[in-house]
């Protein structure tokens, strides 16, 4: 992914500060990763992955990671009354995958706001090492009796910026 | 759509010379809409459209707008051994829509190059208006046989500046 | 599609007695019509229609069939409570469709009960006239409460027998 | 499953032989297992898995299946020029799953032929024990210069009867 693709600003973002610097350094760390098979219906008549389907696999991602964290967005829903919603996302398209294929996801913070988080997300093959699709993906919760915003579930911004505090050194090292 | 956003460079765009302003004025023209209605297989169990469903009905729509124009891919693959691809994606979700809402998309020319085509593709609700998504898409061409970058067939581009000159000054009016 | 396949019990029918006559008669009757493009989000590596998008084009004719009777999904649910659910499907593959083609659709009614209506849905090419894929259907009403089988709402039984009382002269003349 | 849909016809097979007993005691051996999770691609607005997402799910288990015999479908189209189609399906829906429910999947021979192959494939919560959804698929092979039947390739007769042979005496035990 080049340098500059993780500092470009999400849609709607123009007005607000810029990541603070230790959320920049937390975008180093990879927070989850996940490997993924390309089946028939991830493909379209082109031969290789339809591009659409990149956004499904990045909330697989988005969403076990959650889970890795004690979170289950049925039970935000059922219990706190919220759910994630994608408010922006950039994507770049770098290359195909195909059928059969074994994909790698790769998952970073970017930016924790009481609303919102912003997370990188990469796709790659593994041999030979090739980045396929980079993706920054700003995330809010919604509340479902209205569709109105609502903060950040609290235990989620623990959990997030606990994890982050944790892997960032390894990765730095 | 805030004016910001259609300023915004796509990913890898970094190095690229701005749009002219000529082309910049193109942007303002609508080269294409349509209408479609949402079904339960656009929706998921937030009760609202899917985010990666929006992806398929901008495609629909470049596909539609391809066609008026006399261009349909598979005979571009047939014909002249090319596909387009899309490279690069910056999408904004302001507002969901529903099961069985009636959505109209929009599509507008914000650059036109050797090798590819950057659109603006928006989706509102028409009553109330109410715009719901936003993107800019840039779209490339492949070989089909090796999956290099293609120029873009003249054809293409002789038919969509001739669509696009026509277009802008009733819209600027 | 061959006779044998609409006399074909659906899974779970083996102990539900017969269409009556009058019923089976309506099935020769087509109640909705309807025309569809195949985009790159329907076809997969294959080159071909992927075979689950077929279940999604016989549902956008089950929902237009039902709006074009009044009777419209999200309203059903907001002011009854209940939602259609398939409980069963038989659906033959004959011939593939491709990037581009226009399919029509057709739709007609095999069974009316209480709790559930059984339709048989054809895809066809028009020109030269190509039979793609048929399939029958079970359709029946979930409360949404509690996910327990519901009585089809009145309205829909007597629109749907009345809408089938109309064309069936015609069709058989 | 109640045991009648195993034995019903697919739609075309009424003119063919009934399965031999010895493939029918086949079809009591599970021959593939697989877990996957419920996310949000695969639901509607109905808060359940959409009815065409379980044919993605049950593909899914035919093309791991295939690769953990050793058939890989890139492979078969690059080297040998075929590829499967679904022919035939019968699909029966029991109880709905919904978000985050982890699902199991089971696959079971019916019927091995010269030119198909069918499966019984089940869907099921673990715990509590719950069938889910039910079906029986009949896949064929298909050349894919001309779209023309072609046999199964020897490689994949060989294997799956010998998978089969060796699992059902435990299966039956």
């Amino acid at each position: 992914m080049p340098r500059n693709a993780t500092t470009q600003p999400l849609p709607g973002d123009a007005r607000r500060s810029p990541p603070t610097s230790a959320l920049h350094a937390l975008s180093q760390a990879c927070l989850h990763e996940q490997t993924l098979r390309i089946y028939f219906e991830d493909t379209d008549a082109g031969g290789i992955v339809y591009h659409a389907s990149w956004l499904r696999f990045f909330e697989r991602a988005r969403t076990d990671w959650l889970r890795s964290l004690g979170l289950e967005q049925s039970h935000l829903a059922r219990d706190h009354g919220v759910g994630f919603v994608v408010r922006a996302m950039q994507i770049g398209y770098l290359r195909p995958a195909r059928l059969d294929d074994l994909v790698r996801t790769e998952l970073r913070l970017l930016d924790l706001r009481g609303a919102s988080i912003s997370l990188a997300q990469h796709a790659l093959l593994d041999d030979p090492r090739t980045p396929l699709v980079e993706a920054q993906v700003r995330v809010a919760v919604m509340r479902l009796s209205d569709g109105r915003p609502a903060p950040l579930p609290p235990a989620l911004r623990e959990r997030v910026s606990a994890q982050a505090a944790t892997v960032t050194p390894v990765d730095q090292a």
